[in-house]
């Protein structure tokens, strides 16, 4: 159940008919969810997977999307922003994992758009994948690497615009929010002029203590849950159908951290507070023999633009409601368990 | 009367014994305030002033301390910040004004700085003076430049340790804040090693219906206020004795954020939404023979980061809590009145 | 005499009729040049000045520019690179002073706008004024503030698309570089598509020592020169007519970094090095009831792109040495004589 | 050769013993080089690698050294640099490679250190591999993975602190530069103190014509060199045994780029050109129970800190002119050959 289902309401934006980023035409999410033991003796289990967000239907190296990332914290291994804000591009699906699975993840994704574009690496240049992470080491054994290429190439083909399933799914399985069973999260906003502002998290982040359950009407929050856990991380993905320039796109990502902060997060020093927003208004083709183009963006200081901020982080907060009301029980290794949050 | 004389309560951590930035030893704050009609045909009003913060009793420019800038949201002309930021290091006080004003503070101050250091521009380099800013041409006549070189150093000069004025003072006289009546607040925590974390804001941004009133059991922001606010701004200074580096701080300065958006900003498109943040326990001289220095600072990996992050963002909440309970009803240019929130 | 009229030929791409960054069409410079003593019996000098780079020959705050700055080394003043960057707009004149000169050429520049738009500060918002700054205190007597508001105001005024006039002339009257009389210098270069990319800087750093004059085919630098001379600093201006988005453009003033280590700087700690990159080619209205806008820009995989960064860095090297060239010898301050280069 | 051994003196300040990275006391530096046709009947081939530089030879994740990193072109896939960044920290080799090796090469990596580390995932937290790339697709059959996870390992097992191979060695066999035979190149600076600067580029850029070769005395550039080549990219990777803080490092990493320009780079479209600076001088220690520890740094004000600048944009140019001049001709797919620079 989402948490707006539980009569909990974020903000003054309404969302869309699916609150979820697939509201946003086009944006794709597939997962892959591993649940398994990976050994009879020890305790050790796979608790994780990995989760594919396209951003259109097309083939995304030939039609790439406007795009930019923010560090809001730092700690953390996600790959390809480097590219993205150097040409304010987004060529790849946007794979989310555990940490020590980023790199079979890219190898995956790399080996899926290679398959598809015959050229990249030898009639023209190369391919920068993008890639988020999360640590579930407490319910996964993120040391025996149970994530693999093929997850990631099966995560990109089972992706649909279907309303994403939410919580202990996909790179979200394993993942522990407030204390309590996190991971995967969506909501989306419709603004004034009919845009469409979609966010997708994958929530580890934060203490017990530090959520502001008092904002949300709840009183349970100390039934239970997980005391003293480490820092954790969020990834934050924005989509939206307005047209966007990359530094406008900047700016959004930079609000992500307005909503976050809702939650009662304070940018936890270990965590990997990573924001990531496209636009799918425009799409920049790969060949063109013109050596120029022309982009539609929003005015900055039309109403629009503030409405897009606040639909940005009203999303968040709402997003990482929805990972926790969504999010079920959840048993990994070494016999450990973490509990759904008690709404 | 400060927001938790009212019974509103934030954050988890404990104040400080005057709840303000000068609970950090050696902090000090002074202010001049403009409140006059400038013209008796004209509704032009002076309805501004400045304020200084001083990160320490000693000459500013030979004793240095670290400090770091951050840029949440960028439209605003604060100045200063370029070499804050290459070199790590605050040289000067820290000024608050209208925007319009900046020339003039940093004319004044740098007027100071060189009556105080005969050596500057002369055996040695230049000074660097940080001016932030907020606009208040709702009730002050911008235009007009009511704020004189000479005001600047009047506000040095008045600097004190004790509790800082708050509200409608000083710089922020003529500000307003969710549609009603702000300006200067301040706060403080103190964390488990007994380092302080103080915070002064000058608050002069978000629209009425953006304050998030209901986290703080409020329900009478209806009644009264400004609709249709412009976007205003916010000046956030983070103060502290805690020994942290300049990228230290600079991680501090981010997790005001945190803080701000807790109130209901999503960090409007016109805001100049800038924060500075120094710290006081390491002095760096102007002067010194030696090729190396030691710098003590904290273990990121200590629980005391997290504190400090955590406190950063609770005193920034509360400070511009405080700007919105110290400000009382103000009147300035043609005949216009800001009520001070109804508490 | 231009150095190319020396016979020295920098890069490979063939500069515009002027060789000067008026060559991108609608661009002007205005100089003020100081030189007088400051007191009969003192030898304080006013060796100094103030220049003036206007973008375009309509009202600049009606319609801007895009625009982007880069901090290569950030020991300098220079101000409103904050807002440039976060709205990817230039909505004043490139103001050049020396380092105590900002506050009054801000002042005077602000004065001037604030005249010519009735509307700013009254019926919309505030306006954002660029200044960058060298430290000219080997000649100039800085601390007595020499530069005043209404030479800023005259700088803009005298603004003329004329070739400017380059070396000891305007903010560059007390500047030196390389242990010679430095200053003001400009070039441009014509790329294949027709686009021109114009250069102007404000030069002053550098030792004798790190000229790299072997490049120049030069044999004559250790006659004469200052020795021993402090860090200095660097303003570089690049203005271009081709299509280039505030991304695209902060590319551009990156690669002015590139043109100035090949003139021997190696970025000195203390100098202020400072770049801002316009584009004439679309001009943003300040007004507008439309709630978005198309902008064209250069398509970044076509060859076009790496022409203009070639040109950037070409066009600063040039510059330089322009600055070099055209200076002549010049007296200040305490009865000091900087040499021009022995071309 | 070294390129000084060609007579080819670059810069005023001596090279160490050595003339390479590994002057730096306790830094190692190790290869492996893939050179081997992949099939019988098609063209594809093996011309690729892994280079590993290890900061010291202790445990990298226990005692981890001060580090910043600082892109002048993002065109490029290198990974881990965001948390190297947040923290000022490097816990991992530098490993560099071919793009489409980074998943391989980050994934074997990871191996190592986890074997070497069974605390990483378990009672602590997670470790950040550093990867840094370039494309060598035009040797290399790129598109076929040649690099596995084990190159990795072995390359790291391999390091020595011996003179490093220069050249068509490890990461290096396949790159081009300026049309001519690239990859791996170092060289070393000595500084008064008596500190040293390392420098080690893999070196995969520029068009033939954009050498500047006058620079150097050479008259033969224009025999032979391929024409038209592809951007490519370069890895500057700085290493000193002089106390720099993060701060300082990521200011040392940004000379890199006058180095650079002074060789004939624009910083081109395409490129990734990425700089990594590291300093020896301090371990911080994974574990520890004290909330803070003292770090000594340079100040800044004092000349070493220029030198060292100085140093490392010499050490730079001279690092790139090594891997020309080491190079040896190379074949590689579809038949193709790369001819070492006719010196």
């Amino acid at each position: 159940m989402k948490a707006r289902e539980r009569g909990i309401q974020i903000g003054r934006i309404n969302p869309g008919r699916k609150n979820c980023i697939t509201d946003v035409k086009g944006v794709k999410v597939g997962h892959v969810t591993l649940d398994y033991p990976l050994d009879s003796i020890s305790q050790d289990y796979a608790c994780t997977g990995v989760t594919a967000i396209l951003p259109h239907e097309g083939n995304l190296f030939q039609k790439k999307v406007t795009a930019a990332g923010f560090v809001i914290n730092g700690f953390g291994k996600t790959t390809g922003l480097i590219q993205v804000n150097e040409l304010g591009l987004l060529e790849s699906p946007i794979m989310l994992t555990n940490t020590f699975g980023v790199p079979a993840v890219t190898q995956g994704t790399l080996q899926y758009m290679l398959e598809n574009n015959p050229d990249i690496g030898e009639a023209t240049g190369t391919i920068n994948i993008v890639a988020g992470e999360c640590n579930d080491s407490y319910l996964n054994s993120i040391r025996l690497f149970p994530v693999k290429p093929e997850h990631a190439i099966e995560a990109i083909l089972k992706a649909s615009s279907e309303t994403a399933i939410e919580g202990a799914v996909g790179a979200g399985k394993g993942m522990v929010c407030f204390g309590f069973k996190g991971g995967i999260g969506s909501s989306s906003r419709i603004i004034t002029d009919g845009y469409t502002i979609g966010c997708l998290v994958l929530s580890n982040f934060g203490k017990k203590e530090e959520f502001q359950w008092f904002r949300y009407s709840l009183d349970k929050q100390n039934s239970g849950g997980l005391s003293g856990t480490s820092d954790g991380s969020i990834i934050l993905v924005i989509a939206t159908d307005a047209p966007l320039s990359d530094r406008q796109l900047l700016r959004v990502a930079k609000r992500t951290g307005a909503g976050l902060g809702r939650t009662g997060s304070h940018f936890s020093h270990g965590s990997g507070d990573i924001a990531i927003a496209f636009s799918t208004a425009h799409k920049v083709l790969h060949y063109s023999n013109s050596s120029t183009e022309a982009r539609n963006q929003i005015r900055e200081d039309h109403p629009v633009m503030n409405e897009i901020f606040a639909a940005a982080a009203e999303a968040v907060e709402e997003a990482v409601l929805n990972s926790l009301s969504q999010a079920v029980t959840t048993s990994g290794r070494n016999g450990r368990i973490v509990s759904a949050f008690p709404f």
